[in-house]
């Protein structure tokens, strides 16, 4: 068991209509002058836009506004962001969507609070923040857990490289989580928001040493509630009380709870995913799905224990009478299985990517970088592990 | 399932000698003259009170100290703490101890912020607090769970009133949790941290209405973690691992993770218990094992299927073949079992304490007006109901 430190100050008002709060919560932490920035038109469509100008213009709060964050959301976003607030003095930025309207909200407030900084420096981790300004979020997704998260990713879509970085400063103020505002979501994006949000609790699972049987059983009772609702969502994708559960996951997986006295996560399958969204633009999720069982099966055997312990008690395997070995390799079977259930893919091709070697080299050369040489711990791996890894995903 | 707030601020510093950073962390949260509150001798003894004062002198923090602070902490105590607190101008209350000093020194916090207001007003519930001064502790005992919580429960004892209040406000800055400091508690003092942290779970899983399945299997996994770590500290009370569930449990069993989407719980036991301890002076913990079985009997029927969960899930009842309210019967009686093998009374007679029916009555009628009246989610109870429960658990 490791020391840790667990810090998780988002006020979450979780439930029906909770959007109506937005303005008292800002105001609550301070801000009379906001960014409003939200997705590619979804949440306009469907009138919460409206609402929450609405709510705003009520509580005499100034505000500005800038849409069209994409997936995998774009440094040049994050400029066009930095100038609006700059131009208009904002002290808040208030994201309306998931974790990619989230992060870009995060990137611009980060920006705003070091105007004369270059944003970037903090994911090629150049330089630590100094500062950011608050950001709350009213979450329409469930899956990246950007709402109560230290992180932030972006894409520079000029290089193709996603990065990432991680800071206390980048824990939003508040998040409102509202069921009801993730049921128009496309089944492909739900089942996609299930698996990152498992994979956020995994990534900490699968370590090798230093865990706490507590946070054990609070990642396995998460991963088994959320495969559950999804198997729900499947056929009845407006089940208020499913959408709940997902989406009070997806904040649990990836605030650190899920994390405490482990030794950090490992965190292989999301670094291998970057290079893959950044260079083909894929749904994270689904990159993860594509991937996870590759990085599993190369790495299982020197971290039996805890995919034994993952197979029988996650995914309910039977260890009666086979070996450890055995145990781990069905565990990875059902978990690839259910995947596919729910629409996702488990190979690289199945995301419509025929990968070159050529193009293997490339994220693995990139991923190197990024993660400063190598990357794991229930496996460590370096590039020819990577290489390995993506071959085997193919 | 119903609309929650989840808000825990609190940073927590968890492992070994986690203690060295305390002088840091309250500067960090703008601490420059301390008040250092503790308890009976322990702390003293131990040598980490000197500790603690050398780390706060070595980093130029004023500070002034005041120990003595019992269990079922004493308004005097709070009034001292106020006094003292005032006259060398404080701006930050360390609490090192448990859950007693910890609330006591939250109500002296309170005082300090509001000095010409009566600290008791907020017990009594006459006012809601306004302001607090910063505070942050060292745990030394895993129970109370009040380094993360937003409850403060003081005795007067001119009138044996044992009151408590909860505003987001109470939840301290940071804790400092380190296992090893808890190695040294009496093991009754250790069983009775451990029925106080299964108590703070179960009093919100036992509700009539209004349940998360993830909400559920964290609560679950965590009376699952304490009865299988209470049962290894009884052989080995200086194992680590299983002092670091405990603590770690103690704080995520009151913090409201347990509780999201919940009514709010039921804490019938937990009000019942108040006034046995403000009359008698027993310890919390082993007043809480002594009346929860009573409790569960004379409610169970009228909350079946969450009994039945319980027993299933948590004590591993084999439901084979059996009644419902079999099944709910023998996790009840599972759970006295495991009280008792763990040193906990389930009767207060076990206390040494003779109830006569005049001291049911009176603690009854206190009862009902500290609570409005009533009480309960799984079964809302009145002063018959008090009564009846008493004259059960006497």
């Amino acid at each position: 068991m490791h020391n840790f430190e667990y810090y998780t100050p988002t006020r979450i008002i979780f439930g029906r209509n909770t959007e109506n709060a937005v303005a008292d919560l800002i105001k609550r932490y301070g801000g009379k002058r906001v960014l409003l920035h939200y997705g590619q038109g979804s949440a306009v469509r469907s009138g919460l836009i409206a609402r929450v100008k609405k709510n705003l213009d009520e509580a005499g709060i100034f505000h500005v506004e800038l849409g069209g964050v994409v997936p995998n959301p774009h440094l040049d976003k994050v400029r066009t962001g930095f100038a609006l607030g700059n131009l208009n003095q904002v002290d808040f930025v208030l994201a309306v969507g998931g974790g990619s309207v989230i992060d870009s909200a995060k990137a611009i407030a980060f920006a705003l609070a070091e105007p004369n900084e270059n944003v970037w420096d903090l994911f090629e981790r150049k330089r630590p923040p100094k500062a950011s300004l608050p950001v709350g979020s009213i979450l329409t997704i469930a899956a990246a857990g950007s709402e109560m998260s230290r992180n932030v990713v972006i894409t520079n879509e000029e290089t193709k490289k996603k990065r990432s970085f991680g800071d206390a400063l980048a824990r939003p103020k508040f998040a409102i989580m509202n069921p009801e505002l993730t049921m128009t979501l496309p089944d492909y994006q739900t089942a996609a928001g299930c698996v990152d949000i498992m994979m956020h609790t995994m990534e900490r699972y699968f370590t090798s040493g230093g865990n706490m049987e507590i946070t054990d059983a609070i990642a396995e009772g998460l991963l088994r509630t959320v495969m559950r609702n999804a198997n729900i969502l499947r056929l009845s994708p407006k089940n208020y009380n499913a959408r709940a559960e997902i989406m009070w996951a997806s904040s649990l997986a990836h605030n650190g709870l899920t994390g405490c006295g482990n030794d950090g996560g490992d965190f292989s399958t999301h670094n291998l995913e970057y290079e893959l969204s950044g260079m083909f633009n894929v749904t994270h999720g689904a990159g993860l799905a594509a991937l996870w069982g590759s990085w599993a099966r190369y790495v299982y055997n020197v971290c039996l224990p805890r995919f034994v312990q993952f197979a029988v008690n996650v995914m309910g395997v039977d260890a009666t009478g086979i070996s450890d070995e055995e145990v781990a390799l069905r565990g990875i079977e059902d978990l690839e299985d259910f995947y596919r259930k729910i629409g996702m893919p488990t190979r690289i091709s199945a995301l419509g990517i025929n990968l070159t070697d050529e193009q293997i080299k490339e994220m693995a050369e990139s991923c190197e970088k990024a993660t400063g040489g190598s990357i794991g711990s229930a496996k460590r791996i370096y590039f020819d592990d990577m290489v390995k890894i993506y071959e085997m995903a193919r």
